[in-house]
């Protein structure tokens, strides 16, 4: 009697019998398709590290961005479509910068957070002025920061505008095994150079190729954004 | 000869020839996958008890949102989309806020909680200047507060615009047992104290996991809003 | 060859082959399913009375109102959505606002009924800037009021945008009896006290539960508004 | 190979290959639904009878028009939808009055009905800025009116923008009988009296209910407009 | 493989795989069910005759107007939807009085023409602020006039837009039998005489009712236009 | 698995899975059903002659345009809907002269023709504030012209808003057995007469009608445009 | 249970239940039935060389754009649809040169980029005021450039908005060939001159046709951007 689940997932806006949004659900298979990322919170700051699947060995592996800076504050690490990452990380910039010009001081980490969210969940409506959609971005964010006041912070975003405080945390193709892992491994009095560590001994675990500096990206917020060189990175791995 | 039901429940604002609104009550169904929540109004205050999933030990609780305040005389518990009730909070924060500018004094409760259903009513319009929606809110609220003249309310919202005062209201995944035991259970002239037990104690029923600091919030107004720290809810917690 | 009658039904402004428009039939059917209310009109007013469904004793009874001031000489009872019922309402305390300001004197009893079914006719229309709809409104209303030149009228909408006079008139989920019960027992000698007793003793046959002070509410326009307290509910109970 | 007649009648506005517009043909029946109006000519003035179904006894049958006046020398009969009719009196009332403000003399017939066709073609349109609609009117007028220059006229108008002049013309679920008894007696030569008689006795024929005071509503443009009252209309009725 | 014709035939500028438009096809059926109008070009002016459906002997025959005057050096001839027509014939003498204001002089006949086209395929686009249509025009034309330079002319237009000259022309139910008796007795050396008698022995062939003053309309543009009397269509009659 | 091809085709700006815009394909389609067009540059000037389809003998032919000048230095001849050509010839003829008003110079051949195609290629826009359509323009346009540096210079443009230079090109039902015959005769030495003989050859094989100075057209930009006389089409065609 | 893929296609921006957005890969197809183009990256500039289709002889192959140059820094090599690569091509030349007037230098590379993919990813949006589209582009872009700072650059974009760096890239339907082909034999300290036989060399083999000045361009930027004449590709084919 009932039509069966599909008939529900076309419309982008439209709540299925058992009250379910099938597209904001399909969002989140799309990062399921994308590159792993994991971030991992200590006391000394944020470390996060990337997969990069560079598929011809032509391509220049620094072009491709999987962790990008938001302010000097704050990065963040993401997993699905790039280009719909793209627009919530300039909408990010434009926010924080604004709020520097305003108050004269960083923006709060769940202030950043909270607006990249609100403008993921506007997807569907009309006035999209500042970059929304007309449908759900497909892309999640670790998003990491040094808060003014609460220190590290470690942020999680997902399609449906939900975001959450984790200490480790793992998105994209290879997030559930990562998950695990670093359930298992991760401890709140870490210090930055083992959560290195962490971050990029359980990446390599759910990676398909070898680790190497070319398709690994690694950054961290400790207290000021920071992107790995090859050779940090390097050093990183020699660590393993 | 007439189509099966399902056929009319994809018009977002589409009257199905039993003169139902079927996305309206898909929303609802949205509400009954959420977390639970329940209320309990006394002379005293109202005390809020809500659950928290907290779905891996990595996450951190405390960034799992399920009340909020909206001003220092009201507050809500919430089910269904969070991120659907971070709009609704939203606006009424900014509605108080304009009645204390222009009136210099606080809010009528019945006043909130009309507006929160005005916006709720108003998915499917074009005008959504004020963050309508193209789909129903998927969000039941329990809206707790102090009023000037009546002393403390509680109003439960529900996705068709509709609200009603109550004494005690559970919602969410285990509303039905939760009501129940609430109806028991619940006197006029309960002190705050017993309210706060008897809320706890409903919601423990009704969830599947051991009740702990980590995994409930418990709030009130009276005539303040209140959230309990981790300490006071252990508190409550020795007292069930 | 010709599609079966709910292949009409979805388009909210098409006709059937047959010339009917389904949606606004379809919104009557959402009537059908409220609550009954009971309007008897007399040369000394007009008085209304309705069934409120407390589906829980924690519910708080006054809160759910079926039954709303428009102007001091003027009231409305309804059946139906009644979020829907709640724009028409506002709506008209505008309109009789506006006219009293304008002209200094109360709007007349059609003025204000051709208002509400104004609105009501406007759906599917894009300009709706005064609380028009994308749908019909699934409600109707019983208007009472007092005419300056008319004296005391009972007016009918429903959702097609048709209004019409009647002397009694009873709408929702228990009218086909009652409105059979009021027009063997109406008489237009009946004094005020004596239809205050048809219309509660007719709402008393159609009600699954007993008539209580709790579960009804009684108004009359005579020649202002007022809301019978608890007790003059209990007083006419007692009459029955 | 074609796909059926019906494939073609939802869109409002949409051709069938056979060159037809189904949702106009399908207004026009819902005026096949309506009550039976009649409008007969003479050189003394215009002559209008029209059934009101008077579905309750407790139903004020003066709230029911089916007559109404457009301004002092043109008012219409009308049958179908009495919403739609209602938008198109309002519109009519509007260019008449603006007709004489300008020009200082009544509005000339034709203008007046070429007004309301205009609009009434004027369906599916974005710019529905005074009173157009989404979808076709469903209803039928019988104008009648005083012509400066013409004297006496009678119009008929449809939900397709059609206009022409009639002698005596019957619309309604009752038109087709009607229609083909006026045929037979009408005389272009006959007296206002003669007329009136002619109408009622008409009306009578097609309607299933015996001809009072209280179900029927004359009116005449001789050369003002004038509406019966009981006593005028019960004097007609022993005259037939 | 392919779907059937049928289905592309409903969005109205949509190609079909055969790179036809449908919708344009079956508003020109929809003149192929209108009345049949028949022009004739003489160097003494331009002759047309319609058909007139008097479909009932109340109705005012003069009130059928198949042909209508543009400005004073053009008129039109007309077959298929009335209503739509009257757009075009208005548009048309805004236009041609818009020419004379502003050149002081009176309007080429391809100038008018092509402004008729240019509205008739503006349809399905949003800036409808001249008489555009949701759907093409379903209504053919003989556009008669005389021009400053070229004296008599005779346009052609049909709903695809498009429009070319012709020395005699039939449009309408009966144009297929009308035009191959035209091309057997049309000469360019007629006198307007001639013309008159084989325009109306044309349409007498194809109309299933004799020809009188009443079902038919004669109009001349010869140089100036010229609606025939009754007493001057007898006088043709008798020519035949 | 897959929708046929036809499922994609009604979308008039959707790819195909293969990567193909069907609609714009289909108005190609559209192009194939016209009349031909063939034109041959030289260093003298650029020829072309087109097919007039002179249906009835009634018909005017000079009425039939299927060349047309834009400016004094640039010409088309098209094939396909005439009315789609009357758009873009209309919007080149703004850009020539509006060019000429503020250059004081002729528009470079190439800018007219990326003009013409820029808007061919914004159908399905909202903006369509200069004739943007909802469709793709089904017509095929060969812009002949004398550029102020290039000299006599020859475009093709087709529906999907591409451009390339010939040196000689068919367009229309003919198209594929002329351009075969083009290809075989044609040298880049040729002067304008051998050319004028080479287009109307051309045409002449492909046309069912004998080739008359009455069904079809010649014209060239040598440098000016000029429409040959019927005389002068003789004149060639005694040539042959 | 579920709908087969091809269900979800046609929406512009509706996501697959696996998270996929089926019209963007459709527009990569397209691209895949495209020309062939070839860049390759040296330290002494970029080389792009590009297949050209000539279809016909009359055709001038000149006239196909297959590069185009966007700052006299920057140029690109384009497959797949060509009016869609103009549209892009053009907003490049704004922004350059916007870029040049506000802060007196050449636009770095990747701010051009991000640009004109910042576009690609905005189709289905309302606010299409620089030449956004409601379809994804059809096209993939290999931009070359000299960057101030960078020196020679090369990236390559596609419909999904994404773009990253390469040494040497292959787009089109040769693509897959050519890009192994590319991997065998390229290396980071070749010569300009090596790049040109290696682009060449690489497009001669997945070519059908023979390679000849006329079917092949080639173009450079070291630094500027220079489009090979006729004689310069004679030169380099003499030394495959």
């Amino acid at each position: 009697m009932f039509l069966t689940r599909s008939e529900y997932d076309r419309g982008v806006n439209t709540f299925s019998p058992e009250g379910r949004l099938f597209q904001v659900e399909y969002a989140i298979e799309a990062i399921k398709l994308g590159s792993t990322a994991i971030a991992v919170r200590t006391d000394e700051g944020v470390v996060m590290a990337v997969e990069k699947r560079v598929t011809s060995p032509l391509l220049e592996p620094s072009s491709i961005e999987k962790v990008a800076e938001i302010d000097e504050h704050i990065g963040v690490a993401m997993s699905g479509l790039t280009a719909d990452a793209r627009t919530l990380i300039d909408h990010g910039r434009v926010e924080t910068q604004q709020h520097r010009f305003t108050y004269n001081e960083p923006m709060p980490l769940e202030s950043v957070t909270q607006s990249l969210c609100d403008l993921a969940l506007r997807f569907g409506e009309d006035d999209n002025d500042e970059g929304g959609m007309s449908r759900p971005f497909g892309v999640a964010l670790l998003v990491a920061g040094w808060d003014a006041e609460g220190g590290p912070v470690l942020f999680h975003t997902d399609p449906s505008g939900t975001y959450v405080k984790y200490d480790a945390k793992a998105i994209g193709s290879g997030s559930e095994g990562a998950q695990t892992a670093l359930q298992e491994s991760y401890r709140k009095d870490m210090t930055l150079k083992e959560a290195e560590v962490l971050a990029l001994s359980t990446l390599k675990q759910v990676m398909e190729e070898k680790v190497t500096a070319t398709n690994v990206d690694i950054a961290r917020v400790a207290p000021k954004w920071h992107l790995y060189t090859p050779e940090e990175v390097e050093e990183v791995i020699t660590r393993l």
